[in-house]
């Protein structure tokens, strides 16, 4: 691997000076590249397929790896929308002159050669090389074993593409050695290997952030809360916590606990335990909530006689990102109460706050410390896209370097430019 | 320690929220402080003295450690500099509306709970303090064992300063366990501790990028370089190069090694060997540069009979921060050669370019991978105070979150603040 590490060292010297027309030409041939290797593409995946079909996958996982025509054109879109975007690189961020004399400049430059740990989605392949190719980074991408095949036959084409438009391959590298050994290798690789993203579940965050000695930027988990305050309109709170929770529950902005206001518990549980049966949802309530959706909704405690629709929450499922249909419920006493549950089980990633009580909002905006603090807004919305960068890395949870989605200019870094007439220090 | 990092985190929930002019105050009333206990302050360092005399500490660390008057003066004026400095926390960095109606907010927070790893000077236990004090952060100090009863009397000098203030006094707590072992609780404190520090020797840094898990911003080493192109004013590039090396060579912005183009070598080497030999600088040179001072300023290498002034330079040289009245020299074929040269053996902290020619400059500065860049300036300046800041918590090397010397911004985070009126994702 040593020898890869130098090789994209050596690419990322060289694209550390590219100006973004070359850089934009680049990403366009290597989706070109992705349409002329679409068979090979294609061929490789089903290979994957087989053998993930052949090792008894679960059908969702098999769905992440599957690659068509219209993922395949959805990545190359991808890349063309990157081209789109304004380079970060060079931007001037700050500029001022010293008393003596000295011009100071702080501009944006690449970090240089960044890492990405990924599990199974090909997709992310592709992103990921279009994102640091543009802001001219070199990248190490480091995938999934079962998608092997695919994402060796994508890298050949990206590879093509920087070839033809006469950057170097070795802007983006795919290791081929995709046992742990090869994760370890990456996160200590100091001095070849600048930043270190890992992408996937908690058990990979959890082994890279306890071995890495390269930087890292931590992504991903999500144990995030909706908060219905006592001045929520609940026909806004229902909307928000139904999107928040059920929109797309195995991602890591979906909502995982839902907090009400002690005062609309009575008016607000069994609308919206009615609402959340109906979609499937487990619910795990306080003694509180569950006395309430009892008394107020019990067609739905019935349904628990058939399947386990309600339990009674533990301490342990109010610290749990689900990334499924299954909503934690607690009715707290007071705003206080909610911020301080969530800074006790919050990953601080995005929470939220339903009311249309604005000292209310300004409390919990200012004092919970996350990501993304909504007001009146699905926790959903934490995403790249969303928030109008046009592009998404990863979506950080640490406080270090970046915070919540990470878009182009995350994935830069800066220095600082001095010019002087022969200044000496005294 | 769990507890003391627990009350830390505690006190930096009410930090968080704090104006200015709270914490202005507590910076004034930790001065005060400092002056009520002066004699405490001065006996704890007094019998810190003695021990590490007794230890058979050498001078250099002596002094180091010692306070004197003056020296608790000028903590208290460091706090006082910092109470006029602008407070970075509640900036808004960026703001705009998305085009389904989504307020978006991107603004400065406080890190939270910031560890701070440090060896002998006492006067780094005030800095911290009032840095982290001033952007809404709890310290969490753990200081070197030689000062360890200057540190506690300083701390609870601070302490009664931040009580008297209305503040927490854990928002400054001192470790009082001076072994290892409390180095790696605090590098390994997730969900405790945001962001830690370490301010020591390699062995430290070493040491604590080894083994966090909580995020970390590397300082120190520094492998700065002066080259002096084919185009240089030879009387700057003394002036420059003198000054790089010799105005403070302990610490981590002196240049270590000088480049010179072979076209000005002949002419640039005598001048500048002579110097430095009056100012006791050891000399490691590669051959072309041994031959023209043996040719030219002969005077130099006959000293080699006497003291090794003079010596071959390794490879081992060229990659040593040698901290000390040392100079490594080469001789370089171009201007391309002297940065890779640079690239390999910099450490990315400040690296100078002496020239006339600004596209040589300009390439230099695009090229050289370090968090400080000079054309025609000594590498002398990469420090807080005179970048401008104000302050200085100490010098990134690394590329996440910071680079180049760090001011009270560098000692945040953000969060993105949205509000909406009851907006879904779709």
């Amino acid at each position: 691997m040593q020898d890869e590490l130098i090789r994209a060292r050596t690419a990322a010297h060289i694209a550390n000076r590219l100006h973004r027309t070359d850089k934009d030409r680049a990403l366009l041939a290597m989706g070109e590249h992705i349409h002329l290797a679409a068979d090979a593409i294609l061929e490789a995946n089903s290979r994957d397929l087989e053998r993930a079909q052949a090792a008894g996958e679960p059908t969702h996982r098999l769905d992440r790896l599957r690659l068509d025509e219209s993922r395949m054109e959805a990545m190359v879109e991808g890349l063309h929308q990157v081209m789109a975007l304004s380079d970060p690189v060079g931007e001037v961020m700050s500029a001022w002159k010293q008393p003596n004399g000295l011009h100071m400049e702080q501009i944006r430059v690449p970090f240089g050669v960044i890492g990405i740990i990924y599990e199974a989605r090909p997709n992310v392949t592709v992103d990921a090389a279009g994102l640091t190719v543009k802001t001219g980074n070199a990248v190490v991408l480091r995938g999934g074993k079962e998608a092997f095949e695919t994402n060796l036959a994508l890298t050949a084409a990206l590879r093509s593409g920087l070839e033809q438009a006469g950057l170097p391959p070795d802007l983006v590298i795919m290791l081929t050695d995709t046992d742990r050994r090869s994760v370890d290798a990456l996160i200590r690789a100091r001095t070849l290997v600048d930043l270190v993203i890992p992408r996937g579940g908690a058990s990979l965050i959890r082994h890279v952030v306890e071995h890495a000695t390269v930087p890292i930027i931590e992504t991903g988990v999500g144990n995030c809360h909706v908060y219905v305050d006592a001045q929520a309109n609940l026909d806004v709170a229902l909307d928000i916590l139904i999107n928040s929770k059920t929109q797309r529950p195995s991602v890591c902005n979906a909502a995982e606990t839902l907090l009400v206001h002690t005062s609309v518990a009575d008016a607000f549980l069994p609308k919206v335990s009615r609402q959340l049966a109906t979609l499937g949802v487990e619910l795990r309530l306080d003694e509180r909530s569950l006395s309430i959706v009892q008394h107020d909704a019990p067609d739905i405690v019935r349904a628990n006689n058939v399947s386990p629709m309600v339990a009674i929450a533990t301490l342990e499922d109010y610290a749990t990102e689900f990334l499924a249909l299954i909503l934690a419920v607690k009715v707290v006493e007071s705003l206080d109460e909610a911020i301080d549950h969530i800074g006790r089980y919050g990953t601080g990633h995005s929470e939220a706050i339903v009311t249309e009580d604005d000292q209310a909002a300004r409390e919990f905006l200012t004092r919970v410390d996350a990501a993304a603090v909504y007001h009146n807004a699905s926790t959903r919305f934490t995403d790249g896209f969303e928030f109008g960068f046009g592009a998404e890395i990863g979506i950080s949870t640490q406080k270090l370097h970046a915070r919540g989605p990470m878009g182009l200019r995350e994935l830069t870094s800066y220095k600082y430019l001095i010019r002087g007439t022969g200044q000496i220090r005294s």
